[in-house]
């Protein structure tokens, strides 16, 4: 069954919601599932909207047009988006020599759960290249030497790839600010704590360290900062004295795989709002 | 701020939303929070709104029978509720001798968690009376030894005390179908496993026996049949060969409290639907 | 690091762990870990120990014969196991058409999680016999229209392949009181719900129908009587009204993964101690 | 039954249990329950045994001794404590003016879940004298105008009351250095948050803030420096955008008992072990 989803995120006003289901209505559309949120301290509306296309009156290439007339008169110009069920996500994959985050969400593909297409995997090693053969997806090796050229050659394959969004599952480079800037709220990062506890590099190590008694993972927006972007998603395991650094990262896996994969459903069904450095999601 | 949260649930149908949503909207109403349910299954919809009733053009004497003619015109009639925030709902809880709840439940309302009136507190036991003192509640003490007669009580007090939905907070007596007939889908048990393992008496003992590695909690709404009402909320908790029959009954009452008291403020903020043997949670 | 780890579950007495620790000290043995239980129900006595075999006395050749004569002595005969750190178990994986619990043991091993041998896969379809073959693991095919004539074969060759123990990673054929006690307390299973709710096949309709709010999975050990055998571990995720029986398949099997690799690594690691109906886990 | 706990901590070496283990056996002790561990990284070796004193050979007055001639022998001198079953721990509770904890551990206490005494409640503020009234437990109203002068008073109260240790219930003063060296390792604190995220005052803003997914409380022991003591135990709840700080702080109540109440329960039991900055639980 085919869907439209609108995403509006605007100031908050009266009739908004009316105005929104009303145009789905007195256009035939019945409504799938409608999510809403309004911030009490920013006072900022959020809305996730879906409804089936079969019947409805307003043609798929006009309803852009149509929205733009409606969010207009509605006050919620340029604040929206609209998504359609049968057009999938386009997703690259950054990994470089840790396999497991790969290897997840490549077999969550392949058993229908993300709804989205890989056309491609990039990375800074070779290692890879053989789980993302075996999954026929094109991979494509771009060293890490000179990161000005490396982001070049990168952001070339993506938009040639016609990229949608990009997921750094456990991709050991820090990416420029202007690389960031051509996907932002668009690039999923996966951090092995539970953020912001142990930020940075050896995360596992600071946390063995400290003596925590619970270790996590978290999914986020990439920004500028490092390691502090908008979380999506967050995980926990508990650990004790016996765990070594080592048991901490085999038992980290476990969080950070199914963390990132949250994250990344999240993600393709067009759930999550950035709302400043926190996210809402519907 | 005051508010009016109206609760609906019906057949699906398009222009339901759109429908209430305008109603309010052209009334002058801000809606502060919406949720919707369409089970794909059954067809029902699902929806709760709130509004502010502060510049809300209709009175809230007016209200139910203004409700009442969108009601027929969108095809729910009578299958809607309308509650307001100033009022709050009137709980009574039945205890035996188990205190963990009832003092959860009396604390919390203490701590204005629970936005609810506690007028009545009814036992088969004089135990917990110091209890209900201390917070000062009223007690009622029925005892059980004549079921018919004591449920006869129990009503007139229910009705005089114009109690809106009962707790048991580990009650230890079964009630008539005639008793749980007058509050249909406002009598809710906390019972100690994780339904539908270990229905009836000494769940911890089975729990035990069977040597699980987890237990549980559930909240649910009384029916008939025990133990098989709609399921409210769950919670668990990890067990080991350790635990003994105490230790689990220890572990028991800190999941049991949560649970229960989880429940009640789903149930006093007006979020649950029973759906068949099910809820659904807005 | 080479060590020994021997198991003892017998009737307690005074003086047990005195004489099995002074045993491993006189023969210079250095103690890595001990674990020890008493069932004060039962009044068993479990323990677990491991020491170093580098700098002890004892060759490993004679260690069974003088751990024999010790078990005389403090009177645990016949009740011991002895194990060498070097000495991988051998893990056979029987799998019939669902992937996700074999791609996940084969991904663990291969990151060195777990420390046993896969000499074999064994499964009553084809269709998996590709993710054998790109993990190198030797795979049979040995339909299950005769049960009798199929045990037959699978019993030979786990003897030919010298299988320590038999994981049933969503395996969908019930194993015979015979073939079951070929392998007695060396048969894990994964069930798709949270024991002992929703036993049998369709454990996820069953939770859906029943509206639960939490599922679960958990790994036990395959006696006669389907779905009753020991519990090693269990695991569990929130489930809510939007859940289609699907959205519960998907979410399962995440724990049911995870709950099966966490009893095959205690397997493997000989922590598991079976008590009547019940594990202990040193 | 009554019981004897020794707790060792020190330098490895072969033997220890051994040693240990059969000074118990040797004077008809019977080994309930034994649990030992050794750091692989600073080769520490810690270990707590319990057994019955009903028939042990060595009088509890000469214990003492004995177990000093052991420790000497076998290289542990001065790095042991014995407890014993039937002597309760002495614990002091330190308030401001949230109740939660406080309410938590005297409801525990006297539902037998503390096995401790608790002959003091202390606090800069007079609000929940009435909270220890109705538990019949002595309150102290030390005012926290001048430090010096205060912990001094504190300090004359504890000793008078023979205090074993003191938790920290929200406490919202700053202990000294002097006062926290009178009771190394044993002042409990409850932190409201996920350690080392958040320290410092107003934790629930700061997560709001960060917009985190997780939010959790921890135990620890207190040190000169602020929130950064051994970690003792830590738990989590779920949050999301919905959630306001408000929301947050009420959620948080239900963790901070609990990993609070767990802690003391651990200590009570004599299962805590410092090392460094880090806790062995036995």
């Amino acid at each position: 069954m085919e869907s439209a989803i609108l995403k509006i995120s605007c100031r908050d006003r009266k009739g908004l919601i009316a105005g929104i289901t009303n145009f789905v209505y007195s256009n035939s559309g019945n409504i799938i599932t409608l999510g809403e949120f309004v911030d009490p301290e920013t006072k900022l509306f959020f809305m996730r909207i879906e409804w089936e296309l079969n019947g409805f009156k307003i043609k798929t290439r006009d309803l852009p047009r149509e929205i733009g007339k409606l969010a207009e008169k509605l006050g919620f110009s340029d604040l929206w988006e609209i998504f359609y069920s049968d057009i999938k996500p386009r997703m690259a994959i950054f990994v470089s020599k840790y396999d497991h985050c790969l290897y997840d969400l490549l077999l969550r593909h392949k058993a229908g759960e993300l709804k989205c297409d890989i056309p491609l995997i990039v990375s800074n090693h070779q290692d890879l290249k053989k789980v993302a053969d075996a999954f026929k997806v094109d991979f494509k090796h771009i060293p890490s030497e000179n990161k000005e050229e490396s982001e070049k050659m990168q952001l070339e394959l993506l938009k040639k790839c016609k990229i949608d969004f990009i997921v750094l599952a456990r991709y050991m480079q820090v990416l420029s600010k202007d690389f960031v800037s051509h996907f932002e709220s668009r690039i999923i990062n996966i951090h092995h704590s539970f953020l912001p506890a142990f930020e940075g590099a050896k995360a596992y190590h600071q946390a063995h360290e400290r003596g925590v008694k619970i270790i996590g993972a978290t999914s986020h927006f990439v920004i500028k900062t490092l390691d502090q972007g908008p979380i999506i998603q967050q995980g926990v395991v508990s650990a004790s004295h016996k765990d070594t650094i080592d048991d901490l990262m085999t038992k980290g896996r476990d969080i950070e795989r199914t963390v990132l994969a949250d994250a990344v459903k999240l993600f393709i069904e067009h759930r999550i709002f950035v709302s400043g450095n926190r996210t809402v999601i519907l």
